[in-house]
């Protein structure tokens, strides 16, 4: 059943994502698990990755079986093989740890959805290193807090307490909202796969400071937006989502900027809900994205 | 698998989709005919409609086993869930008639394609009301025939050779390539659900006599195209793809013709590879394509 | 000189629009009365409408003249050339009054926009036939009222109350943020050409109650939203700005309708901008944008 | 007066551009002259680049005067602010050499709108370092030479003939339409600002061979296209126009090429178009497009 006919009372929706090396039966075995469970899948989607032979799926599942009853159903498949697995109750809201400075468009975009029911996520906590945001985060209820980073002191107390937000919170993922200082390569390890930035893209792509200002110098047609996971390196991790817009000569460097940031809001929030929604898997150095 | 990683010898491609009233247990059902056909499933789609309480299915398999081998074992499947079922070669050339009358851009596109192998098609005749594109599809090899319209009897006569063809072909795909007579009720029923019909498309949408005309009074900033099945109604028929691009007001009515025809050949000829490939399947008024 | 290059202190940015029937000798005419009052040319655009006969021109003019300055030595050109005119200030904040009823994307993205700076607005007022919108407004520092609407006498003075507020502020555009309500004819008519409204958009366009429900039903690939002047057939006033997005079979209507808010939001608001910023021009029945 | 009105008998269609140091007056000066030569301003479009200074102006005239008369009539003006000019006829065909190799899309795309009468160009000669793509330039009617490459010297052999067939037939502008040898940098001088290449692009960019496989490794979103000005420096001289296509993870590296040859053929097919419209200005290492 489509997600849009209600869930029958009592009946449990959840969503599922399993990910194995690649081999035949999988469906067979996983789809069997799922009827003993009295399950009905009312989405599904996979894809067999002719880079790694992995084998990824994601499933949604409407039963009068709970969570717990789906997970002991599933798994003796599970281990039989070898699967990476998700089972979750579908729209849970995430835990997310949103990173800002002083740039808005992206803390904003993300709270506006979030308030208006299109974002399953819960806020417990913006962290900035400046003070701007305070007032638009406080509108929205959610709390904020500012660490100044001046130094290299500072920058690693600012870090101890996203480490510690993380686990007070349980945070499940961790938001760069334009958070503009560069993560130390400890705390791109400790957040590998549960941290999403934005980035700014332009074909061909700019190196080095000010790239709107390249962009305009070499006459760009398009720029856009990149969404990707945090890896150490920062801007190269597995990208999420993409997004451009087209521009032309007469957009001088801070009009590209002001056309850029809302590529950034959208294409971020887009990754976010994606991310949530347990959506995006990774394969190697890309994603598979089950929209 | 992926179908990037080659077919081991002597094993088969097939694709298959599955269209029955939606209930628990069907995929565990065909997963489960796949694995008896030693089969494994290389691309796999679903879609459970809320609107006809249908479910979807379309699965490549790959196998030691052929059609006929893979076909035996779903019948039991397919009778069980009363199932509508097309069991294939992946990439066998659907044989297709083009209907055509002057204007050459859509036909150009599908031949051009079609020569570089990027649409599973064969064409064994393009026929037209009028002469002007003998020399372009003689280019590429392919029969061309015209049947001039001037009347109701020579529309009649036209329309009986475009049965005659499909019959002698045994045509499975019958292409309106801006074909710009309106099709008799007969023709349009026995076509139903294998005849692409391109239309263009305008926001808002006008209704009679030159619509690039009443677009560019009305100042339209969008102007599209829409690939949809023929139905007895000729432009309502559900709709399989849809394109457009933005214009401005200096652009006047011919110019918007020239643009709309662009998007005319990339809308048609998306529609007939994804139909070509068994990605189209019908929900009532509406289409679901697997992409 | 661009606008990126800082204005000389003691200089004026100016903007001129002017309208007449074409004729040779405008342009060197109306650059002629510029050069006299030693203004620099830093932005031009101009068409000549085929359909009107109407020329059109756009300047950005740099001068040590102000805005009385070059009116006095524009105004015998435009009494020769019979010309509407207007000559006003670069960046001056148009007076612009919201309507809205319960939706709040329109609003927020207009607001939020308008706090950045993007947006060369003063919104002295945010009226609506509902309470619900009253903290949103309130968290960017603009006025809110709400006056239901539950009957032919409320609705009237809901529109009393509009009149009033545009004669008390001064307002020069009207912009309906998801309004919901039909104006009434007469409202239509005071408002021409200073009201903006949104409607959303499909190809092909539905009429009657629940497009997007419609729109599910036929299965469209895009859906969008239309900016576009108030005019005594509300729906139906010359169109200002369009976008689209893309949408598949997996899309229930209530899903339509959230991605079709975001297209709302920022069709509405650029529709807005060029309207503060002089950049809409109208020629009969449509739009002349000079972006 | 519009183009789409026709141009009265006797009448001719001209196009100016005009580039020089910005300063006041300009706009004034050149209409006067215009006006001199008895001449309408169909279409106009300026802009003062705050990178260079310069002042760039594009006109289309219609005028009892021709060519030579308006060049008499501009002469002085041109004279008195050094203005780099060109004076044309509307529609003039350009003539335009193209370079291809083995790959037809560009080619095809090129040939197909030229002989539909939408591209302004006259194509005396195809040449390339293959013999892959006769018949089909063949077809259109176009000369064909194939001279292979297979050392320096045959390769020295094959710029030689370049340079001798743009001698020989005057050419004002050579495609790269998939010509997959490096230029010389003694070619690429000769070749400045009249010779346009079609390069892939990427969200971000990949250096190195095999930019396809790369993206797919990476999972990128959008591929694209970009027109560019041949430069010494081969693929990043000034861009002319650029497009996007969105993909996903099921994309395998060769179904990447094919989806991103669609958008060289299209980018490439728009930027010629351009620039034989005289609406590609160079303004330093960009482009100014008056479209």
């Amino acid at each position: 059943m489509n997600p849009s006919i209600p869930t029958p009372a009592h009946h449990h929706h959840l969503v599922v994502t399993l990910v194995c090396p690649d081999q035949p039966g999988i469906v067979h075995a996983v789809s069997g698990a799922i009827v003993e469970a009295r399950g009905n899948i009312t989405e599904s989607q996979q894809f067999s990755s002719a880079d790694t032979g992995r084998f990824f799926i994601r499933l949604q599942v409407e039963s009068p079986a709970d969570r717990d009853e789906l997970q002991a159903a599933l798994d003796p498949i599970i281990e039989r093989y070898a699967m990476t697995s998700v089972i979750d109750v579908v729209g849970r809201p995430l835990r997310t740890l949103v990173l800002a400075s002083t740039a808005g468009h992206c803390v904003n975009d993300l709270l506006f959805r979030h308030r208006g029911g299109q974002l399953a996520v819960e806020v417990p906590l913006v962290l900035s290193n400046h003070g701007t945001l305070r007032d638009l985060v406080g509108f929205y209820g959610v709390p904020f807090e500012s660490l100044p980073i001046t130094d290299a002191a500072s920058k690693a107390a600012f870090e101890a307490r996203v480490v510690e937000a993380v686990e007070e919170h349980d945070i499940e993922l961790v938001v760069l909202a334009r958070y503009m200082q560069i993560l130390s390569p400890e705390l791109c390890a400790y957040l590998t796969g549960r941290a999403i930035n934005i980035h700014h893209s332009f074909l061909p792509g700019f190196k080095g400071a000010n790239p709107y200002k390249q962009a305009h110098a070499r006459g760009v047609k398009l720029i856009g937006a990149t969404a990707h996971f945090v890896t150490s390196d920062l801007d190269e991790g597995p990208i999420i989502e993409q997004n451009v817009v087209r521009v032309d000569h007469s957009r001088n460097p801070s009009e590209l900027v002001a056309i850029g940031q809302d590529e950034e809001s959208r294409t971020l929030t887009q990754a976010v809900k994606w991310f949530a929604e347990n959506r995006v898997l990774l394969d190697g150095a890309r994603t598979i994205i089950f929209k």
